[in-house]
């Protein structure tokens, strides 16, 4: 089964594509949708609308998964953040993919073992999980293979 | 110019549209989405977009408007809220329409003269500024065509 993650971002949105038997899994591409800064909001969330559908449309996921989004320190971040979601599931919906939504602790432990993991031990398990040559530069593309790893070994 | 006016809600989003020169307002249609709670969020999301795309598609309008959302005492809700924003705002970015967005004050300000007006006293001026012979039952309705009434009196 091939299984899209998503990992949500203003700035920058993580995307990556697996295929997964459940326990062996296989990169099929990741990436960064950025935007620019000097957009309005409904700008870049057109843009990651438009990203998003490609890369749904280019690999065609049987399924979809994106992190949960709380309230932590940065009030107005979350918030931000949320519109990019909200875009994200619309996509996802709209192309008839099944979504799970995972907690940031769920998916730490499903990839690292350990729910309070760094970003840097998230990155080279993910690289070890899908038995990759080299790093995967952008955190951001790590963070959403993360999260297609922990929907793929959950469900 | 035609101008829209989209008050967001998970459950109820209220849209209106005006026909404006700046001073007199004339009532095009206004109404509510409405989802249900029963459904995950993604579909919902998807049936907001269908219905903003089809009163779009409809009514043409040549510009847009929305209130600004705030984290005040239900972080949890204005979160939801905000995917539901971060739909909106997508499907009228879709449409090219500008986008003006508005705070509470400034909507109730602009409607009533009073930044802190009741909810009742939105429903009563929307009626009056748009001469219409009868209330507008839905709040959410009366709250989308207050948007649209803002950015027509302010732009």
């Amino acid at each position: 089964m091939r299984v899209l993650g998503v990992d949500c971002g203003t700035e920058r949105t993580g995307y990556g594509v697996i295929e997964t038997d459940g326990r062996d899994h296989r990169l099929i591409v990741c990436g960064v949708l950025r935007t620019r800064a000097s957009q309005p909001l409904a700008a870049r969330l057109a843009a990651i609308a438009e990203g998003l559908r490609n890369v749904i449309a280019t690999h065609s996921p049987q399924a979809a998964a994106i992190e949960e989004v709380f309230i932590s320190v940065n009030a107005k971040s979350a918030l931000k953040l949320a519109h990019v979601r909200g875009v994200a599931m619309l996509t996802i919906e709209e192309a008839s993919l099944p979504l799970g939504e995972y907690s940031p602790l769920a998916i730490k432990t499903s990839v690292v073992g350990y729910g309070r993991a760094e970003k840097e031990q998230v990155q080279t398990m993910v690289r070890s999980l899908l038995r990759l040559d080299e790093a995967i530069d952008s955190p951001d593309a790590a963070d959403a293979l993360a999260v297609a790893i922990c929907h793929a070994t959950r469900s």
